[in-house]
């Protein structure tokens, strides 16, 4: 427990100081270009569509080589600099003091600023370019996102204020922090991680003692994964040496609330490599699994047609496995929830499909 | 904790053997009426407007006494009545595995009846129907609605499956399991319960130890409180003897949060005995709140005044103080959501709003 406790201060205290010596660094940036008589600006790496990449080496998106600079002598960019200013010294108090704020509470902090948001969008944009040009995580600068994280049930203690083993915190299990960096992994007792999009399905895992029986935790992603969640997921899978599997709907919202969890988003590339965990695999539901399994099913309507069809042009779907499952999809032209494997009794989704998933998994392994 | 399980397993089989019991009942009216040579015909109380009704002295919807009848004899409702005796039928199974089902899995499952539903609306429905019909709740019949149940965090030790205590899981705190009425109150230390909308004032809250300086449980309920919040709500209201204060937005939606927990809803008038707790108080933020503190706010949109002259016209917004303060709002024409206290620095809504509302509310009692 000691050794735990200092084994997690240590990984929190690095990234404290990681953080701290990143927002100095900004401030003195500005402070010798004044020493030097200089107008003050700064770098910062574009995060415009054109510097955006898909790394093939890495499997997500990433940012490019591409900068722009902020200057205090372009009169349109004094009043997004200075803002920065604010919010980097915002987050420096918020770190030092090992406080966080909202995205939304930071808003309304900047009442006090004299150059206040005019709108939400207008602070979320400055939480990003501080990510993008100082390398750390919004959440390493003490700014949470309000996302509801994951919940988390299986044979892993953690150490989160205090010492938690997810199997023992209820039914509805350990709720995943925005802090998730100041958690450390300290024992767990599982071989794999089963990731499934509803809550539904988790409860059903759950009771069936799905942990058990197949020795992994289960994760209850409740739809679009938070960026919590995602840390989270890759740091079981990177640091615990876990393969992660998901569950998801058989439909393009599904294949992409997966997706995300693999590969990140294009919006977010500057910090994909912190959130995406690209070994994590997407096991169903798949179009084949509607045929195989003869799920009951909805028929695509358009909008999924049409996102099936964006989705099979983006560089993340460009493996056989996914060309072939969309075009399968569109060709049957429907789609399935993953809850519709009641329709052969409750149990049949753990006694049934996911042994079989698993195994075809570790023979493709 | 021998004690407490016990404890524990008596509250729930209690439960337990009331809802078979009902179930049973049930299919005996049916069996009576055929050795009668009667055509089988089951009363159910009626759930339409006319027959809901606020009851002055609860202080809640509850349902009138017409009844309707359902009877094989009509062609109309052969297909109703079928279902029902399905779905009855499907929950003595449940209930007495001591298992569950999400609504969503019984609408797949009832694939196998011959008399499956057609949408997810018509299993909704007879869901209801058995509620209403045995005066037990759906989750006592082991149906499940998918609903995220609301964070709790504090000094209150309970029996989930194994024994918790809420302040020990993290910092995301306990979250409430959809099986509720399974989980049993050991012990607690607090003398009172806040519950605040977001998910970000919750945090707030815990990070400002504010569970230690008002003694008090913290409850994140993620916007509308889930049946089972309410649940727990009235439970620690009722069982624990705990005063229960909510601070939503000061905008009807929040108002209305609040009011569910408060007078329960028109549609679940059969159920509101179980989940309202008329002795729960509002504490803001009200319009009051918005003039006093000089809160940074937005402007009511056409939707907001429209939901506002609704309310003041529902019985459940009749007291002179929710009457003042729409009409308030109404004059002021604005709105404030409860982060944005922060306008005065993070720790004011802890360190001066809080306190001012408790002392207040102490006068009162």
């Amino acid at each position: 427990m000691d050794e735990a406790k200092q084994k997690k201060q240590s990984h929190k205290e690095e990234r404290k100081q990681i953080t701290l010596n990143q927002l100095t660094g900004l401030g003195q940036e500005i402070i010798e270009d004044i020493e030097k008589n200089k107008v003050p600006s700064i770098k910062i790496p574009s995060r415009g569509t054109g510097n955006i990449v898909y790394d093939d080496a890495k499997r997500y998106y990433v940012l490019g080589d591409r900068f722009g600079r902020r200057s205090l002598g372009n009169v349109k960019q004094i009043r997004k600099l200075g803002q920065m200013v604010y919010v980097g010294n915002f987050c420096k108090d918020l770190v030092a003091r090992e406080k966080t704020a909202t995205i939304r509470e930071m808003y309304y902090v900047s009442e006090g600023w004299g150059i206040s948001f005019k709108t939400q969008q207008e602070s979320n944009i400055i939480g990003e370019d501080l990510e993008v040009k100082l390398g750390v995580t919004r959440e390493d600068l003490g700014l949470m996102p309000e996302e509801d994280g994951a919940s988390v049930y299986g044979d892993i203690t953690l150490f989160d204020e205090t010492q938690i083993n997810a199997a023992k915190v209820g039914k509805s299990g350990y709720t995943i922090s925005p802090t998730i960096d100041q958690v450390e992994f300290i024992d767990h007792n599982v071989d794999k991680v089963l990731a499934v999009e509803t809550m539904g399905m988790f409860h059903r895992l759950v009771q069936e003692n799905a942990h058990k029986r197949f020795n992994c935790l289960i994760v209850g992603l409740k739809g679009q994964a938070a960026r919590a969640t995602r840390r989270f997921l890759k740091r079981v899978n990177e640091e615990l040496g876990l393969p992660v599997y998901i569950c998801n709907d058989g439909d393009p919202w599904g294949f992409h609330i997966a997706q995300v969890i693999i590969s990140g988003s294009a919006k977010l590339a500057h910090v994909n490599e912190q959130l995406a965990t690209p070994d994590a695999k997407f096991i169903g539901v798949t179009a084949s699994d509607i045929i195989n399994y003869d799920l009951p099913t909805d028929k695509l309507k358009d909008v999924d047609v049409m996102r099936l069809k964006e989705l099979s042009k983006d560089p993340r779907y460009k493996t056989d496995f996914w060309q072939t499952e969309i075009k399968k999809m569109l060709k049957i032209g429907k789609k399935a929830e993953q809850q519709s494997f009641s329709k052969y009794g409750l149990e049949y989704v753990v006694d049934t499909y996911f042994p079989a998933k698993f195994e075809e998994m570790e023979n493709q392994a």
